[in-house]
C-alpha cells in the first residue's frame, strides 16, 4: 500500500523560536514544493536525496519568507515517501500563510501521527516503535528517555519476536499431533507442551509486571505527601521542588484540591502529589479533599507521611490509622519527621542536646534527635499504634527529621527516595511502558493460562488451538503485525500534529 | 573581524512540536558536530555546503538520538560562518543533554540574538535588516509581515542610504566653500543648499511621520473601546475578538483593569482595549480604573464610544464630555449605540417601525432605527452636547447600531475600523515600525534644522559641519554603519536566543 496523497504540517510548535519546519510527504512533494518555492539553483524535483535548497517565497504582494528546504528521497526519509522540509522564520504569518500556500498546491494537512503511521505502513517502524516515537519526544527524564530509545530501536519488539516464536512453535507442536489422532485427542509429549506454554507464560507476566515501573518512569513515580491537617506537607512540597507551587498557610485545611509538581531526580521524574490533611471536619470541600488524599495514597508508589514534631501522640496515632490501612505491598512509606526548626525554640531546658532521643510513640511529646528504628521495629510501632489495621512490610528505613521550612534533612529525604529506585529503574531491563500493551500481554497470558489448563483436561483440540491463536494476535497487535484500523486511528490520533 | 569561537543554541522553541533544531556556527561547527555525531556516511568536516547528512549520537549509556545535521559552509549562511544545524527529536530530555553535549565538545551557549549579530558584524545585513529579522518573527498580520520583509530586503535601508546620500553632498558643498573662502564665510550658492537642507528635512519628516503608522501595524491598532458604567463594553470586547475574554456582568464597574485582545481584520492587527466604565465613583480602585481609561484615550489611534440606546440623555451628555475633551487629531471616533436588542422588548406600541428615526440629541429617551447624521452634524451635536470642549474634527462617520449581545451591527462596527486603514496600511510605502529609528530620525531633522537656520545668519561653518555630522551619524546608527556597542547591545539583546 501506498499513499497518493501528499501531506503537510508543521514540525516544530509555534512559539518564540527562530526557525520553523513545515513537513510535506507524499509522491507530489518536490513538484509541490517547486509550485511554491522559487528555488535559487534548479527545482526540488530534479534534486538528490539528503541535500539543502535556497529559496523565496514570492507572492503578488511581495516575497513571504526566504527558506531552506531539506530534500529526503523515499525511502530514505521518516515516512519512507519523497519529503520536502521548509524551514522558514518562524513567524505566525509566515507560518499560517505557507501551510494555506501549500494546501492551494496541492497537498492536503496531515491529520496527527500521520507521518509516523506513514512510516508504519511503508515498513520504516513496527507499530510499538512508532509508540516509541511520541514517548521519546515526551520524555523529560534521562530514564523516560532511555526507555523509549531502548523501544525505538526495537529491543523490545525483539523481545516479543521471541515470545511469539516461541507461541509458534507450541502451536506447530499441536497441530502435529492433531494431524495424527483424528479422534481420541491424545499428545505424546505432554510434558514438553507444558514446559513450553510455562515458559511463554512466565516471559509474559514478566513482561506485565514491569508495567507498574515502566508506567511509573514514563509518567513520573506518583509519590504522595500525606499526614495530619497543618503538618507542613505544602510546605514540604515547595521545598522539595524549588518553588512555590502549593499555597502556604498557617490555617489548618488551606490545601483541599490535590497539588502536583515533578522534579528529576538523578535521572528519574517524580511526581509529587501534595495532599488535604486528613481530620475530622464539617466542611463539605474538605471533605472532598480528604476522601480524594485517600484515593491518591492507594495510586501511589510512594507515600510520604508527614508527622508533626510538635503534635501530641493521640494526633499521631490518628494519622497513622487513617492512613496505613490504605498501604498495600509495592508501596513504599517514609516517615518524615517536620518542623525539626522549632525545638530550639521551646523547652530547650526540658531536652539537653545530648538527650534527645527519644521514640515518638513512647513520649506524649515528641523529642528531637535521630531516630534509628530499623523498618520492622518501626512497623512493629506503628501496627500497633493503629490497632494492627496496616501491614507492617509497607513501612521501610528509619524517620527521617526535616524542616521544610529551612530545608534542612531535604537532600536526604531526595537521597532516600531516589535510593529506592536508582538501581531498578536504570538497568538495561526491557520494561513495558504502555497501557495497551500491559493489557494485550494480560489477555494473552490469561489465553495460554487457559491452554496449559486444558491440556490436562480433555478438550477438543479446536478450542486449544483457538486460544493460542488469541494469544498470538494479542502478542502481534503490539508491534502490529496484526492491525486494526480502529486501534491504529487510537494510536496516531494521540500523536502531534506534525509527527 | 572574525569570531573564534563557535556557538549554539536551539533555535526552535521547546513544545509539543516533531523536530527541533539546534543551531551551531563558527569556525569549528564541523568539527564539533563529528565529535558529537556518529554519521553514517563520511563526516561533516569533510562535508559540502548546503547539504544534509544523518547520523546517531551515542553515549555510554545507549544512543542519546538519531539526527540529521544541515551543513553550511561560509559565507553561504545565515551568519555568514560554517553552520550546522542539528534536527533532533522534540524531547525536553533529548534538547537539553544535546546543549550539555555540545557544551563539553567545545562549543559555548549563544547570547541572545547572537546569530544575527554575527550576521551583521559578517556583512549579511545592515543592522535596520537584522531588527527586521526580530520583527518578521513577531510578525502575526499580514501589514506587519509586509513591513518587516521589506525592511529585511533593505528598501528601507535603500532609503536612508538615498538621504544619507544627500547629506553628503551638502556637506561637499559646504567644504568646498570652506576652501576657498577662508576668513570671511560666504556660500555662493546659498540657495541651492538650502533647498537641499529643506528636501533632506522633509524625507526625514516623512519617516519620522510614518512612525505612528509604523507602530501601529506592528504592535497592533489601538482600539479604546469608552464609554459610561455598564454600556456593554466588555460584551463588545468578547463580540469583536469572538471569546470570553473580559468578565461581564450587569453590575456597575465590573471592569476595573483594562483588558486587551488582539484580533486581526483585513490583514491588520488590532489591540482591543477594554476600560473601566466612567462615572462618579468613590470606589478608590475603580476611580483608579477610571484614571487609567482616560490615559488609554489619549493613546488610542481608534475610540469607540459606546452609547446605551436606553440611557437617558443626561447619560449620554456626560459620557460625551468626559471623554471628547481627551481626544486629538488624527485619532478616529466612532460612536456605537448599543443594545439595540432590547428595543422590541420595551415600547414596542409607542414606536412604530417605520417612525424610528429621532436623534439621540433631540429626545429624552432614544429610540432606534438608523442614525443618518453626517460626520459635521454629528460633531455639532456632539459638540453642543458637550459644552463646546471637544474639537469638531475628532468625529467620524454616523453612529453605528449594534448588539454587542446578539452580534448585530458588528460586522458594520468591524468594516468601519478597517476602512480608514485599509489603504493606508497597505500601501507599499515605507514606515517607520521602530521607536529606535524614529529617536535618530527626529535627532537627525533638528540637526539639520539648525544647519538650515544657521545659513541665514553669520555662525561659524565648523558649527555647521559639526551639526550636519551629527545627522549623519544619526541616520547611520540605523542602518549601522556607525555603531554603539552598547547601542548593539541592546538591540540584540532583545532578540530570542537562537536567533
Amino acid at each position: 500500500m501506498t499513499y497518493s496523497e501528499t501531506i503537510f504540517a508543521p514540525a516544530t510548535s509555534v512559539g518564540t523560536g527562530a526557525i520553523s519546519i513545515i513537513r510535506v510527504s507524499g509522491p507530489e512533494s518536490t513538484e509541490i514544493a517547486d509550485r511554491l518555492i522559487t528555488f535559487r539553483h534548479g527545482e526540488a524535483a530534479s534534486s538528490t536525496g539528503y541535500s539543502l535548497k535556497y529559496g523565496s517565497i514570492l507572492e503578488e504582494s511581495g516575497t513571504l519568507d526566504e527558506v531552506v528546504a531539506a530534500i529526503y528521497r523515499a525511502p530514505q526519509s521518516y515516512t519512507g515517501e519523497d519529503m520536502v522540509e521548509i524551514m522558514c522564520h518562524s513567524s505566525q504569518y509566515v507560518v499560517a500563510r505557507l501551510l494555506e500556500l501549500l494546501g492551494r498546491a496541492g497537498a492536503r494537512p496531515a491529520m496527527p501521527g500521520e507521518f509516523t503511521r506513514r512510516a508504519f505502513v511503508n515498513g520504516k517502524m513496527d507499530l510499538s516503535q512508532a509508540e516509541a516515537v511520541a514517548d521519546l519526544i515526551a520524555s523529560t527524564s534521562e530514564s523516560a528517555h532511555r526507555l523509549a530509545m531502548n523501544q525505538l530501536k526495537g529491543n523490545y519488539s525483539a523481545k516479543l519476536s521471541d515470545i511469539r516464536g516461541k507461541l509458534i512453535e507450541i502451536a506447530s507442536l499441536m497441530e502435529l499431533e492433531l494431524d495424527f489422532s483424528d479422534e481420541d485427542i491424545e499428545f505424546a509429549d505432554r510434558d514438553r507442551l507444558a514446559a513450553l506454554l510455562d515458559e511463554a507464560v512466565s516471559h509474559i507476566d514478566g513482561l506485565c509486571a514491569s508495567f507498574r515501573d515502566g508506567n511509573a518512569i514514563k509518567n513520573g513515580v506518583p509519590v504522595v505527601i500525606a499526614g495530619n491537617v497543618n503538618t507542613g506537607k505544602s510546605t514540604l512540597l515547595n521545598a522539595l521542588v524549588g518553588d512555590s507551587r502549593a499555597i502556604v498557610s498557617d490555617i489548618p485545611g488551606t490545601t483541599r484540591d490535590t497539588v502536583e509538581d515533578t522534579m528529576i531526580i538523578d535521572g528519574i521524574l517524580y511526581r509529587f502529589i501534595d495532599t488535604a490533611g486528613i481530620r475530622e471536619t464539617s466542611d463539605k470541600v474538605e471533605k472532598m479533599g480528604i476522601s480524594r488524599t485517600l484515593d491518591r495514597i492507594s495510586e501511589a508508589d510512594v507515600i510520604i507521611l508527614v508527622l508533626d514534631a510538635l503534635a501530641p501522640l493521640k494526633e499521631l496515632e490518628k494519622s497513622v490509622s487513617s492512613i496505613l490501612p490504605r498501604l498495600s505491598t509495592g508501596q513504599e512509606l517514609i516517615c518524615v519527621r517536620n518542623k525539626v526548626d522549632l525545638f530550639d525554640a521551646i523547652h530547650p531546658e526540658e531536652f539537653p542536646v545530648k538527650d534527645r532521643s527519644y521514640n515518638i510513640f513512647d513520649l506524649k511529646y515528641p523529642a528531637f534527635g535521630t531516630y534509628d528504628i530499623g523498618t520492622e521495629d518501626l512497623a512493629r510501632k506503628l501496627c500497633l499504634a493503629s490497632d494492627g489495621k496496616f501491614p507492617a512490610a509497607a513501612v521501610s528505613g528509619e524517620i527521617i527529621d526535616i524542616s521544610a521550612l529551612t530545608g534542612e534533612g531535604i537532600d536526604k529525604l531526595l537521597d532516600r527516595l531516589s535510593k529506592g529506585r536508582r538501581g531498578r529503574f536504570t538497568s538495561e531491563e526491557i520494561l513495558v511502558t504502555n497501557a495497551r500493551h500491559a493489557n494485550a500481554l494480560r489477555r494473552a497470558s490469561e489465553s495460554i493460562a487457559r491452554v496449559r489448563d486444558a491440556l490436562s483436561g480433555h478438550v477438543p483440540t479446536d478450542l486449544l488451538s483457538q486460544d493460542l491463536r488469541e494469544a498470538l494476535r494479542e502478542i502481534g497487535s503490539i508491534t502490529g503485525e496484526i492491525t486494526d484500523e480502529e486501534v491504529l486511528g487510537e494510536i496516531f490520533g494521540r500523536f502531534c500534529i506534525g509527527k
